[in-house]
């Protein structure tokens, strides 16, 4: 059977993994799929680069839809990232019949529903294993490993940069902007970073599994997104004190408002108990746990990102398409785990109806009466209290912190107790809140 | 389109689970597979149990073979356990032309070369999930996410039991046989537990994920086996001391002896470093580390036994093979993730050739120039070492322990060394011998 033909669109930090890793396993690969994966045109801006880096019988073209256009060409592989041309290139590549592989989680979460709309009137494959937590097979787990399963949550690390700096800061004691300096010049955080630390990443990512794991469509833009620029280390501290780590978590699950069914789709700083297994990946690792009605928990580690192992996701995904290029698109597994016509509406749920436990900081007046005050509040707006930590004030200081931990409640009860809270005389500052998640 | 139609082989705790999961996730896996899944047909030692489980339109028989020779059967499930009944009912389905899903390791660790091939010969599929870290997806991680690596050594927590007996003595610091006898009573540990504690279980295991690993035949009958029953209470404190924890592994990796390629198979008890995410499963879990040219390192934890998620996985090779039961064999997945005549046949290596590092114990007379004699002993025989702990002997006694970690180094190396350090005057009981894996 004669090789399978890969036009690559871009070759950057992953499109030269894939093409490396391609070559350098290209036998075993062989073995595997029954029949050669080949990569034989590239598009890339700068030719002499991409030139360097592929062998001469590859054609480097400097017009990405000169490689969707190819006749030649059975498979697109997207690696230029970003919306608007990627968008044009996989949307015409499915026109043209081709099969698409892409890591391209923000392509998918902004565009994500009419590609794979696309993809599915067409009959061909849009596989995107790497666009989630790099080599890990997630993708794959949520969409075939559990199909037995009502999937009721996913949480996951899901962002290397975040994790990376959050590491650093609890290991090391250091703030939020000397460690995001330290990743910059490591190479673990870009030059704007503002992508990775504001969550918008792991957002993408997330909406990405919420629709697999739930069968809805992709709906990133009703995503809650808070990153971790504005996390202070004393609440690391505290929070270890306590005996929780903090983590950046993309966390989806099914829940209820009012009785009616609905998705929480959030990414936010989490407390999370230190024992957890999830609470020790450390630096650029990332983890997803996965809870289920019969599987229970399982939980998925890995190298998120970096040049190789993103590479080992695309490929994975191109021995899949290069199986089943053939075959009837009714017996392919569904672009987003659910059959197209099988899909439901059920709503994200507004942030005031999530469920959570919350850490709660307040800097307070070392006075008389502020401990009843804050109890009293959370007491009448029904939160009860799992842990109380009262800092004493230093010599000479007469303002302190106090730390509760909050029993399970609702998100907008919270609001409302934080809003007395910071209305009281003895407290001078907003008060610092953390969502808390025992994923037991 | 008409539901697919599965037979069931035994109705025990799998088997139950497996009917019920299937029944209350009915729509949830319709949705997913694009086709009903129904169990049409049990056979079962005990129908008036059988009934109580299944409905009113599920035929339920004695005879295992008037399942497999169901003309209204597609899939088969085995669930029977055992070598012989098992293994000429699934040849039989085979020969029928109908597909096979099975939980059954030791089947598969005994006759699955010949019921792959025959399966091979007739087309159809034998999918095998549950028979490994149960409804953890660990076969579909191995076989289809990770086919562009070059995987280099697989190391799993793969038998609950064993794993639950060694957190318990570790965190209660008891001995083997009280752990033995509450796992027991908890149902953790079947009444002859031998299987499980001596690693048989888990060497099943290893012998069918280094074949899917490796592309080598399923060889459990070259595979070393030691248990946990001669683990003592001490060896898991000196190792806690030391950093470590101890865990029943099963490890299969690429190695070389005399220049020559080979692999390692073998399942022992091993000091794990404490700060490894897979040193912190505890009690019935399982957790398989796979380590990979292009991904690094990736990591799969979940429930390993039990009714639902054991269920989990058969049900997920159901959905799987409903998917690609009318499609060209050659499109499908290889039953053991290469193609059947791309299988190499790489040699397991004997235990004298395997590289590991060691944790030693020696009961010596508190003597002048005994640690003088060891080291000697280790340095002639070219090991390192890594790190001591000489124990004190208490008040009126004249023996201690002496634990002594060593660098990698080959098995051979250390038994020539053992022989050596048990002829000494002042050593007069065997060497405790544990292997010890960075996995790193």
């Amino acid at each position: 059977m004669k090789p399978i033909k890969v036009g690559l669109l871009g070759i950057g930090t992953v499109g030269a993994g894939t093409y490396n890793v391609l070559q350098r396993n290209q036998e075993d690969i062989r073995r595997r799929a029954g029949r050669g994966i080949e990569i034989a045109m590239v598009a890339a801006r700068n030719l002499e680069r991409a030139r360097g880096i592929v062998g001469a019988d590859c054609v480097v073209v400097d017009d990405p839809f000169a490689v969707v256009d190819s006749p030649d060409i059975d498979i697109v592989v997207e690696l230029i990232g970003g919306y608007e041309l990627p968008r044009e290139l996989v949307l015409r590549a499915i026109a043209n019949g081709k099969h698409v592989v892409t890591a391209n989680k923000a392509l998918l979460a902004q565009h994500g529903n009419e590609i794979f709309a696309a993809a599915q009137e067409k009959g061909v494959m849009v596989a995107f294993e790497a666009a989630v937590a790099g080599g890990v097979p997630i993708i794959k787990a949520l969409r075939e490993g559990l199909t037995a399963n009502r999937i009721e949550s996913v949480a996951g690390i899901i962002n290397g940069t975040t994790n990376f700096i959050l590491s650093e800061m609890r290991e090391k004691g250091l703030d939020f902007a000397t460690v995001l300096k330290q990743a910059q010049e490591l190479g673990y955080a870009e030059a704007d970073p503002t992508f990775d630390i504001e969550g918008v990443d792991a957002a993408h990512k997330l909406a990405i599994m919420s629709s697999i794991a739930f069968g809805i469509p992709v709906q990133f833009e009703k995503a809650h997104i808070e990153g971790i620029s504005t996390l202070q280390a004393v609440d690391i501290r505290y929070a270890e004190q306590l005996g929780y780590r903090i983590k950046l978590l993309g966390i989806t699950r099914r829940a209820q408002a009012d009785g009616v069914d609905g998705i929480e789709l959030r990414v936010h700083p989490t407390l999370i108990p230190a024992n957890r297994l999830i609470a020790n990946v450390e630096g650029a690792m990332n983890a997803v746990l996965v809870h289920a009605d019969a599987v229970g928990s399982t939980l998925y580690y890995g190298k998120g990102a970096g040049s190789e192992p993103t590479a080992s996701a695309v490929i994975a995904d191109l021995v899949d398409v290069t199986r089943l290029a053939t075959v009837d698109p009714y017996c392919r597994v569904p672009h987003l785990a659910f059959q197209p016509n099988e899909m439901t509406d059920v709503p994200v749920l507004p942030m005031s109806e999530i469920r959570s436990s919350y850490y709660l900081r307040v800097y307070v007046k070392d006075q008389l009466g502020v401990m009843a005050d804050l109890t009293r509040i959370l007491a009448d707006a029904g939160i009860s209290i799992d842990a109380v930590l009262q800092k004493e004030p230093g010599e000479l200081q007469t303002r302190t912190d106090i730390i509760i931990i909050t029993h399970q409640t609702r998100e907008k009860f919270v609001d409302a107790a934080i809003a007395k809270i910071e209305a009281l005389e003895a407290v001078e500052r907003k008060v610092t809140r953390i969502r808390l998640e025992s994923l037991s």
